[in-house]
């Protein structure tokens, strides 16, 4: 019933190469489906302003989309002069859901900055960043721990993302990008590898849903993090 | 136990303030506690082009902050030359939120522009953006019905917004500023007058939250928006 | 003979709100007929470079409109990435009017910055922010005062600021919107209480005007800021 | 008295070459005392949306200054990425004050667009500008009704432009950059060569001024916007 | 002696792997040692006004690179607002040296736009830009004549860029990062497969070079983009 | 045969006025045929970041074009917000091309900025701007020089620049714009008084050239550069 054959609580195929990029403190390219993500982690002693003297650490991130990552090639966003509001919006949640599983006093006070460029696009972009973000993030703190600037472990829990939604009147996994122009009901859903839940974005553009459907697409969303944490850690070992 | 000396699930005292403005085709000023907007509703007949020749309408929103709206004066957006995130993120969901509440066939295509202006804040602008902003949307499609322009009703279920979050280890209903600044976990939740969901963003800056807190927290915003559905249907009266 | 009815050298109704909104440390509405401007006065202690050390103080302003503030939607500032070229004119006007009546080795070097934001535009909006706006800092100014900070006051003279033009061959006081479209000859005199002159705008947008009208112009001028500057003083009692 | 030894009275030199480049339909060099203004005059046959199909013709103005026109160097506009404030009134009042002179009708449905461009600043270069502005647009508009294209000539009046203040207490005409920079009151006066006023900008920054200075300012003013006139239509002939 | 042991005349191994990306109608990844480059190229039957009606087509390129491709992490041109001057001049430069290498009679009124995003930069991104630009291009344009909307080869002659300098008093080909941060003279040079020069740049940052050594600098580029010839055509075989 | 008559290795007339504007520390007025363009050099004592404390100088360089210095109107860049790509990589050559002309030692830890602004251009305004460039530079260096804060002379050899290019299949020097607008390969060459090169732009637009060719160019600009020199210095004599 799914364009792609998959069953409903079934994810694409996910792979994850580290190293991807050699300058970078911790880089990997996730694949999930045909999205392709460069995730790269870097890592700066300065901090901004509002953290200085605090001693915790902080992390961020920024995304953006090759021009002909889509099928459409869409404007560069440097040449228009401005990142466009899903852009910022995009970023914003990658930082908040990584910062969410960082201890920012083990970490110490210095920033990681995690870039997410899409070079292929096919629905669940933000996902895919946020979950090889984390990788990149896993990798770029190694590197401190290894150095011994950082004693303590400050990624306890792995951190991933997957998209639900309701296709074709019913609850699916990770929607890719024909089922996601078509899906009214969607959302991403953030969560640890123990379980816990970080963030929630469900939208239903132009409709509405049930507490109902809600529970249906927590659930599915608790089994796909839970599989993504497995590859996150395999990818890391 | 609140900073309100509220009840947990109690919400701050709410008025809406018709007509509040000459000029735009609805108007409204809403209160809830010290958060005050200003909503205004403009009617156009020239539609964005990716519906131009569909026949059906269209409903987007802007949002702005008075700088002085705030305990400390912020820069003006329109002096550093650009909208900040925050501002872009909150517009958009206004936009989808009002947009999920309107049956864009009837509506016919012509577009109606949404303006959220905070003169003063203390916590859930956005929210009060959202539910300040259909009664304006509502009075503006009233005088098109009164004109006959339009002839069926594209407002078929008031749609309200509410926050909810943990507060010093509690679930609690519409919190302040001063809750929401030391709240981890906090969220906003849409809603339509008979108890359908249309939008969720939970998020647990710097922490997470459990499934039994996320559905004490569905329960809360279930209340407030059916509270505030009462109220929006009064003020059009 | 004045679409308002109101004779020649008549003002509209004019109230001030102090207080209007619980942040700034001064704020009021002001209400010139039909026009309706917020007015907040900020207080900061931090100075700009070019009086860092010098001992004086600085009153600065800043000048917006909300998008339907007037007859029809005007694109928001803020979105479009810059202000317009009459929004630039009017808040240095405004500056450089409340300047003009501050002592500034009395007020200390500290900045106060005014903010006037037009809520409901019916011509005539950059004076009753001028005279609203002296209102604001007169507040503010008294907070110092009380407190101590500021020992002598700074403020001797209410400064406030009408629109005087020739309409329908006429000398008319203070023009509202359709005067204003109509008048091709207009301007704007800020005065002092005592009846000094601050500044005068005098413009005569394709077409001109004799020395005599000028004299008949600030004869009514001169009757209307002193006006302006009871109503202020009664709003500060 | 005067820094420079001129009467109260008394103007800078004035000298206006025209022809100084070949491209524009109109350009001059004027030069006021030391400071030097190039001035052009472009035809354009599209006009301006607002006026399209009215019949009326339009004049507009920029302005600008060389980085190095000054004693010390300035930022470029340009690389700064946007126009000053400063710039921006400047050029919309030399776009006024030449569209007062211009009788549209005649000049018929097209545009004139007058670049104002400053080599080298020493006071009063807002006048230079309108006073050498008139002559490009005179030459251009020679050339439209040599041409035959403009029957009537648009250009009734010649318009010229002229500051005056109060400097060490006293009345000066045409003020020089070491006067204007300690003048605590100076403005700028627009007149027609018949005596007619067309706009008029008084200003004291931190400082006020009488009715009776006012009108001594006035007599200044029409005395060197008299002589200037006669300059105009000199280079002109 | 060089840092990579190479031959004085010897480029970095070079690959071109083609159909990195399934959206373009044109990619490849081109990688001249550690640079790497993706290039994409996008059929637009869109064409710029300037050649609207011509019949003539028109290539054009877009140059970016990922913030993380370098060994410290450069700020994100999306996040700045603008694309710096390095940037566009080597756009310009790859949409010229494409351009050169196009009959756009034959290939008709179309626009191809490259896109080149470099992954990964160790010097000579806008060389490796070039020579798998072309190949991108080449790709797209085989679509075009696939499906018999292009009927002459438009692509007659391979275009290649190889940078030659004088690096430790040497002519060197090919300089990689740690060549070029030390040579005094550097530049790139773009020729055809047929050994016809289309653009030279040549550049003695704070230095001076002879005719002579312009001459074996020319002798060192004409060798590269021979093989670079080749390389292209076995890529796109 | 070329359309002004001129020999194929003749340049325009060349003219140089010194001291064009009182203010700067430099300055001239170059004439190239109709191509006139004003020179500015200001010497500041602050440099930039990238050499505090380095001891060495800094010469940068900023071009522009007035509005219309062209046959039509250009836009200008201050009011489109942004240089254009042209500009950038003018002010570019510029800099870089002035820089290889100077002993930073010598110069001592302090900036020059030259700025090259176009009052007329009939092509060739780049080479106009590094001739008159170096001019202003070194009667700005003369001024720290004769003060004695300078003790050995930075500017050891002329830097000029000349055009060359390839026009109805001759090979010409110091191409006008008519030559230029036809002329399908044509470029720079920035030399020093005795002969040395320090940089070279050869582009063929559309069109390509042979190693021959690049000979021939490569006499005629040493013919070109080597006159230049001699005028530059009887300029500064």
């Amino acid at each position: 019933m799914r364009p792609s054959g998959r069953a409903l609580n079934e994810m694409r195929p996910v792979s994850i190469e580290t190293g991807f990029t050699k300058h970078a403190e911790g880089s990997c390219l996730i694949k999930m489906g045909d999205t392709h993500v460069l995730c790269t982690a870097t890592i700066d002693e300065r901090v901004p302003p509002f953290i200085k003297g605090s001693g915790l650490g902080w992390v961020t991130a920024e995304y953006g989309m090759l021009p002909r990552a889509t099928n459409t090639r869409m404007r560069r966003e440097a040449a228009s002069g401005k990142q466009g509001g899903r852009t910022v919006e995009i970023q914003r949640l990658i930082g908040r859901a990584l910062r969410a599983g960082v201890d920012r006093v083990a970490l110490g006070e210095r920033q990681i900055t995690v870039d997410c460029d899409v070079l292929q696009a096919d629905g669940g972009t933000r996902c895919a960043s946020i979950t090889g973000g984390w990788v990149a993030l896993r990798l770029a703190v190694n590197k401190l721990m290894k150095a011994g600037v950082v004693k303590m472990d400050p990624l306890v829990d792995p951190v991933s993302a997957i998209s639900c939604g309701i296709y074709a009147g019913q609850p699916v996994l990770d929607l890719d990008y024909p089922e996601d122009s078509e899906a009214g009901v969607d959302g991403n859903f953030i969560m640890t590898g123990s379980g816990k839940l970080i963030e929630i974005q469900m939208s239903a553009e132009g409709s509405v849903f049930s507490r109902e459907q809600m529970n249906e697409l927590m659930d599915l969303a608790a089994k796909g993090t839970s599989e993504l944490a497995e590859i996150q850690k395999a990818a890391c070992a």
